[in-house]
């Protein structure tokens, strides 16, 4: 049973199914979703539909894999069984958990109420909706303090999600958006990127950095840097002893892992992780694996990366599969091979560290195409977002700029 | 000033926009829908943003044409203004009311409460939700009582919107999905269309009925003719004094004009239309035009068609701008020219009536598609839904079945 269908759960049930096994692969949502380029989704260039498939079509042809759309509430380790919110408990023989990472206002209720984070397709349809809304009320606004705290945008967390996102308001902003309105300039729209840490993209070499931070700059972005947030309100943000009024606060800051550490009734290391053996799997319990974001190996801590959790997946799953054929499992444990990251700036403008080469500008975004359009799993949605990313660098435009409203029958009678 | 940006509207505001006028274009929504497409949008052939536009990038380069997201909420006929929800009230010199229809349940707030209407992009994708939704609940079910009811869909009305509705249901259990789940089979979903009149398609010649009716029974869904509906309650439908347990009703059939009427202190004919004098405007008020869906001209009823719309903005926008020039206005007022209308039932399969010629099966399929790709507001969005249908021709996939979830802000900590 596999517990997840992002990055990890997918390739553990890959390597899986080929196996004489019967896999169940349990996800709350019914799709994999291609989370690097969802800020594009919230910025108005792709439709939810261009990144996501459903996990059910992906296995249409491996009918040892039964997917169930579910929430995990609990595990019962003693009867061997996942609790689930609507089908109930169901028995497992081996156990994979593959959740994955929630984002994490640090216990903060009213921040997380103020603020909009990025990781559904949902969050992604919301904060699209809170960034083109505030241009519309900007537009109608009259007070011009009014306009300024309604085109005044606060991205908290300066890693690629806040970079990503903080450049695609200001090009949305500057390019798009620029001769759509009579009332305001949207141009003059101010984004503020606040991090606590010292340097921009803080995973990638210092060079990439400043560089980013620069390229950052010059689309009118201002940084603050080693600026913790203090409290973020209705009316805006408090960070550095400054408060910043801001009709649109984005949370790309802190993320911790889903509870499986409560679920599993194991103590939970920092961020919620849960610490596995070399393996991956549960200390003591050979029949429960741990991948990705909630998954914490002795060693370097390895990034919350997809493509970490991809390689975990596969290991498990060929390991699991090898276990059963009475065949050798390898011996020493999970290795993590890195092949590198991505960040994007903006137009033309990206940061690759393939560790031996490190790219910047016009051929790292370049390589940042094509790698995220390789990477999307269906030819379908690489023809669209492709057409996409052609139109949009032709014509400046996006297509995905509609803000839904509220359905007819939920709405009373007009 | 021009309340709405659908097709009426938006025909209204081209019309006028190089005429020396100052245009305020006043919409709910920041997007003008191609309506004849929703139904894909529904059954996850298309994303919402391949058939929509944002009216303000429409008008980029018109700086005489301003766009505003407002709600209309009265007019003050003396003081000449509209009151909007949001920016209060707003003087006018000329006013075009193009508000357009909304889905009537006749008064029962507990049909409406019951069923799914498909009007606006958020009504599309709660159908789409409610949909996907059934067949994922179907596949965790256990008592098959409960899986018969939620692989039922009712469609009530069998006019275009119903039958293509009805069609692409039917593709999706039979086509799609049909691989997709293990423990129900989709092709088994049962599809009932109910209407109160003899006929499915009752604008359409008796031969092109006819044809649609075989079509439909031959995907296996369910024709029930002269058959009212009684009552929607939450577990399915009562109509010709049966009831069928049905966890998914769609509702396809009456609607009625925007409260045009009231707003305007004058009587509502039947379905709420405002009676117009031959130039559309309304009797006695040379200043206020009423077009579209929502307007009533003497003589034989116009069918409520985008087309009608269409050619009623361009005529009132030539209208007013020859006022304003001081030419001569044409004396006989609207005339409706009718090319003719179409209604798609399913792969290779679709009518046309062009009044001089009618087509059925897979020449009025191809006429269908070219049509609804030429009339499509951007060469973008022609692009994208023409990989999109091309892909579902040739792979019987669609593009489209993500279901959205609750943002993680608005959901408690996990």
């Amino acid at each position: 049973m596999i517990v997840g269908g992002g990055f990890g759960g997918m390739n553990a049930a890959h390597a899986l199914a080929e196996a004489p096994v019967e896999i169940v692969l349990i996800d709350r949502t019914n799709h994999n979703l291609f989370q690097p380029l969802l800020y594009q989704v919230a910025t108005a260039a792709l439709s939810g539909n261009d990144i996501a498939l459903p996990i059910r079509s992906i296995f249409r042809r491996k009918p040892n894999v039964t997917v169930m759309m579910d929430t995990l509430t609990g595990i019962d380790r003693a009867a061997r069984a996942v609790m689930l919110q609507a089908s109930g408990a169901l028995a497992y023989d081996t156990l994979i958990l593959a959740t994955g990472s929630v984002y994490s206002w640090f216990g903060h209720d009213d921040w997380q109420r103020h603020s909009t984070a990025l990781k559904t397709l949902a969050d992604a349809q919301a904060l699209r909706r809170q960034l083109l809304g505030a241009f519309e009320q900007a537009e109608r606004a009259r007070d011009p303090a009014t306009v300024r705290a309604l085109l005044t945008f606060v991205v908290i967390g300066a890693g690629p999600t806040g970079v990503e996102l903080a450049g695609a308001i200001a090009e949305l902003s500057r390019l798009t958006l620029a001769r759509d309105f009579r009332h305001i300039r949207p141009g003059d729209a101010r984004i503020v990127v606040c991090d606590a840490g010292p340097q921009v993209l803080a995973t990638f070499p210092k060079g990439l950095s400043a560089y980013a931070a620069r390229r950052l700059a010059s689309l009118g972005i201002e940084l603050r840097l080693n600026t913790p947030v203090e409290a973020v309100h209705a009316d805006g943000v408090t960070a550095g002893g400054e408060t910043i009024a801001a009709a649109s606060v984005f949370w790309a800051a802190g993320t911790e892992a889903t509870p499986v550490a409560s679920w599993l009734g194991v103590p939970a290391e920092r961020g919620g992780l849960v610490a596995v053996a070399p393996d991956c799997s549960l200390p003591g319990a050979p029949d429960i694996f741990v991948i990705g974001d909630a998954a914490r190996l002795r060693g370097k801590p390895l990034p919350a990366l997809g493509s970490v959790a991809k390689q975990q997946g596969a290991f498990v799953g060929s390991l699991i599969a090898a276990r059963l054929a009475g065949k050798p499992t390898p011996a020493r444990g999970f290795r993590y091979r890195n092949y590198g990251q991505l960040a994007m700036i903006g137009r033309s403008s990206a940061v690759a560290d393939f560790g031996w080469i490190r790219l910047r500008g016009f051929p790292a975004w370049v390589i940042w195409s094509a790698v995220h359009l390789l990477l999307l799993v269906s030819a379908r949605n690489r023809i669209v977002v492709y057409v996409n990313w052609v139109w949009a660098w032709l014509t400046y435009a996006r297509g995905a700029r509609v803000i839904t409203e509220t359905p007819s029958s939920e709405a009373g009678p007009a």
